[in-house]
């Protein structure tokens, strides 16, 4: 009897699903089909920002696979259409055609869950006038580009997070005059502390775009379509308005299904991705994932672990053995000409979750400091105060900063201490780093503060 | 009583070890006299080929520190005095001062040796004319500046490793006319596979420097300046000829006091950086050290190895204590448009040294795919086939490709499995990778080998 795997949502997760399982099950053995409501698969949304900044071009680039290329895999990949319901009792997804409005069950026998995130929409007026953005999916990016390509002019940005921010450099690049608004002491506070994200607000601004922290938008005006965006004391000037404020987990399908959510309002799932549904698979944006120092479930809306997760979820599915190994939130971006990352734990994170927190700080150059194109560096390290183990990092600098984050990364997944990394063996040349690389002296300095 | 320790090498090593003394024991407790044969201490012979092509200047940029500036540290450097034997039953170290020829005694309770490598000479005719280069010293960096500041003519570099390739392509960007000649199936034999190395050959000829591999030089022509290289089969014209041959440990001087030398031919060394001598330290060049992998004694030319060893001796003079970590012999260098990086053991060096070895390898991009300016990057993972533990890796590609190699270094410092690493939490962004890296598929393919 050929078994039926039901993907919902044709993104990182649920294609990672898809391929891994259709490596160790062929057709005759597992048929599978995914829904996807928009009319794209397997697409980077990290890759948007460059799309509207003219950067990366066709859209379709963006694109790592797409259905034709799936179905010669024997995956089935349903475009355009939505998963209304899931039935566990009866093994049926309520399936709505969005093009004709047609509805249809499909059954199943294994579910995979990738709803992904949906973008936080703020609750004031104008949110939804004509001028407004999103920059989520690549309908969207198609759309925000049609309207960069329209300016240049007045574009406002709500919120200082990653794509905020990716999205401002694009308007700017694109030759608006751009303002980002956000209610945080910095930007990318959600990552940084906040005198490095200072660092970043200052590299914006040597750019020319306008940051406003510590700030409320009230409302968005405008008649038909945006004229302004109105916070505390002043008005700003926009035809168009980004929102990036951020995700939640799109966990209501499951939830109604009566699957159970974890704490953070997404999909709770084992470290092998099982949901507590029978057969039921969930990954990605939509899922919680363990971290790996606290070991508590977090809901990071991150492509790596979207497919990590899928990857695991798939490899179960086709009757391997793999575990989620937890994630630590390693992220990264460039902006202007600063490259920023982190991982693992911010002191503050750290003591949050009941670590006593060290902190190693260093300033450096991203080279030697005669080699001409050395750029400043700042790299600061968190540590258990009792053993030194690393607990995160964060690095912001100019090119050949943000990889870094690395070894960090590398270092926290083998619970190694401040100290055992001062003294790694990393590579060294003048148009790479100094001899001691900062993330020795970073790790030196955690290290002193530590027993 | 103020005790004394005499430093015997000014450079990375010695006054690594003559600092963190200093650090620890004040002036009155420990007098430190360093002698160096040249006119320089503590510089970058690493940044030298840049100061020969004319991007760093002036020479004193590669000084990190001055005499002048240990002085103020309470650390007496005596330049262009050479340490001509040391007398351990009587604490002697017999001095030549180099400006006078004079020759004086100088007592000490406690010796740092870190006299370093001396260059190989090839035994040929003509090894000696005007127009043939070393590149070792700031003095050598100095020679071969005014030389390529003559130019531009037709330059023969014999030696494909790091320092021949550098100086190739700093004479290739003052215009001259460059061969490099090389016994080696390719160039950075040492270090990379020769498949790998082939890919900096090609890079090099892309540029427009012509490398011969596998080539013997036979004698160097010229009545009083040199005119040409003679090879097999064939004769290069040359008005500059520079020689990257390698490097012997320069432990000499040691072995005429009696202190014992390891099997390599450098000072052996414990993991404090104690000799076998009572009060006698070595670090650096002319000091063996610990491979991290196979334990046993290796004697590399590494900036890193050098003022980790000398970092080591000094905090143990000081009073402390200190251990050398071992050494993987990370490296890394910028040839053309191609960054090279290595650590631990190839397939080749870890079948050597007694392990089953599997492979993985990967070739993919610098950043995403589609990210405009993504070069090719190739990775190989060494890792042991039981149990899967990684044990080295090599990477060449274009810019952000190189320093990658820490990751693998951090990796193999924590005896991580290439299944481990194939898992963790790595950055992505477009700018910087495919939403795997190339490390993680490296390590997956090394890890499918392994059981």
């Amino acid at each position: 009897m050929v078994e039926r795997l039901v993907v919902i949502g044709g993104d990182a997760a649920g294609m990672s699903a898809a391929s891994q399982a259709r490596r160790r099950r062929p057709a005759d053995d597992l048929e599978i089909i995914a829904l996807e409501r928009s009319g794209w698969v397997s697409y980077s949304a990290c890759g948007e920002p460059y799309y509207v900044a003219g950067y990366v071009e066709p859209l379709e680039r963006l694109v790592a696979r797409t259905p034709e290329q799936f179905a010669r895999m024997d995956i089935e990949v349903r475009t355009r259409c939505e998963a209304a319901a899931v039935d566990l009792d009866r093994r049926l997804v309520a399936v709505t055609d969005l093009a004709s409005g047609g509805r249809t069950e499909l059954g199943f026998d294994t579910l995979m869950i990738g709803t992904g995130a949906r973008p936080i929409r703020p609750a004031i007026d104008g949110a939804h006038l004509s001028g407004v953005y999103g920059l989520h999916t690549l309908d969207d990016a198609a759309a925000l580009r049609t309207a960069a390509d329209r300016g240049p002019g007045n574009a406002v940005v709500v919120g200082g997070g990653y794509v905020g921010l990716e999205a401002a450099e694009a308007f700017h690049s694109r030759g608006w005059k751009v303002t980002v608004l956000t209610s945080g002491r910095a930007v990318l506070d959600r990552t940084l502390d906040p005198d490095l994200g200072a660092q970043v607000v200052e590299a914006m601004e040597r750019m020319g775009i306008r940051v406003v922290t510590e700030t409320r938008v009230r409302c968005i005006n405008g008649a038909d379509r945006v004229e302004s965006v109105g916070c505390e004391g002043e008005t700003h000037p926009a035809e168009v308005v980004v929102l990036g404020l951020g995700f939640r987990p799109e966990s209501s399908l499951a939830a109604e299904a009566g699957i159970g959510l974890g704490p953070t309002g997404a999909v709770a799932v084992d470290d092998r991705q099982r949901t507590d549904a029978e057969g039921v698979w969930a990954g990605g944006d939509c899922a919680e994932a363990a971290h790996l120092l606290t070991g508590r479930p977090v809901n990071f809306h991150l492509g790596t672990v979207a497919n990590k997760a899928g990857r695991v979820a798939g490899i179960n599915i086709g009757g391997g053995d793999a575990h989620f190994p937890g994630v630590l939130g390693t992220a990264i971006t460039k902006i202007c000409d600063l490259e920023i990352a982190s991982t693992g734990l911010r002191p503050t994170d750290a003591a949050a979750a009941g670590f006593d927190a060290a902190v190693g700080d260093a300033q450096g150059t991203t080279a030697a400091g005669y080699w001409p194109t050395a750029a400043p560096m700042t790299i600061r390290v968190t540590a258990e105060r009792s053993g030194g183990r690393i607990l995160g990092a964060q690095v912001v600098g100019g090119p050949g900063a943000g990889k870094r984050i690395d070894v960090f990364a590398t270092a926290i997944w083998n619970r190694m201490t401040a100290e055992d990394l001062a003294w790694a063996d990393l590579a060294y040349a003048p148009p790479f780093s100094g001899v001691w690389d900062l993330i020795h002296i970073a790790a030196r300095r955690a290290a002193a503060q530590t027993t």
